[in-house]
């Protein structure tokens, strides 16, 4: 799994390792057991698996089928067509803004948060925010790398959710 | 399958009914008879398929699984991480740019393009084109949607790519 993964140094800026899952998706193989091995993470019933735009909506409809879900879409703002409901997160220099339909997700729905990467994770809690603000249950969430050392996966453990992520990049 | 695609008049813009398949996707039946339906319109080996972002990655790995291919990101410009290959094609108003990383198709690779939805076609084109300076062979592509009378499968067509699609909607 992790040989699979590239790393670009100094992108998106100076700095920055980027941990590059297109490597991993060219190969059969990697795919296969990316996809696995998520499901292997997910415990108990789930209605929906909530992918956050783009990545996330690589693995979201592969572990939906597997599990007999639907899959929700967590777009950036202005993506969506219909009525929609937002949340806001900070960025290391300014905001950024997700949704979903206002629709999307009955009260009590069971859903499985879903991404490539969780770092900071100021997306993924803001995702969290979201689902519940529309009455979902968010109590999983489930990412194919983590970067501990930015934090983002106890800062949602902290909010309740149960983490699960395949390859650990430390000293990022 | 068409019942499950909604219908919002006037998005992005007046005039144009956008055809959701979020709701589509949020239903589990849906999902699974959809991702099944693209897969029987495909013939012979394919290698990668190709998901042009953002929806067409919520197909594409889905067929790359059950088809034991990998899948390969058509991005938009500026999101790969590593060196890449770009292709413009004209929109109504301007232009706009799609990548992929200049590494990611071995020249002989059979290709698979999916998109949920071809109208005009530009971007699929554009898709064919870039993967084909790749060296890749592409043959065949696949949406969940068309919109005929935007020509863009006949468009495909004339550049010998054998297209299909689960739903047509006429009068677009």
């Amino acid at each position: 799994m992790r040989r699979r993964i590239r790393t670009i140094p100094d992108f998106p800026k100076p700095g920055i390792q980027f941990r590059d899952i297109t490597t991993l998706l060219l190969d059969p193989q990697g795919l296969a057991l990316s996809v696995e091995r998520l499901l292997e993470t997910v415990e108990g019933e789930i209605d929906l698996v909530a992918g956050i735009e783009a990545r996330g909506f690589v693995f979201a409809p592969a572990l939906a089928l597997a599990l007999g879900a639907g899959v929700l879409l967590i777009r950036k703002d202005g993506k969506l067509p219909g009525a929609t409901i937002a949340e806001d997160y900070t960025l290391e220099y300014g905001s950024d803004r997700i949704t979903i339909h206002a629709d999307a997700c009955a009260p009590g729905a069971k859903v499985l948060l879903v991404d490539d990467l969780i770092a900071t994770g100021g997306t993924a809690r803001a995702a969290v925010r979201l689902l519940r603000k529309a009455g979902a249950i968010v109590e999983q969430a489930a990412f194919v790398i983590d970067l501990p050392d930015l934090g983002g996966a106890d800062a949602l453990r902290a909010e309740s959710i149960r983490v699960s992520s395949l390859v650990a990049f430390e000293g990022d």
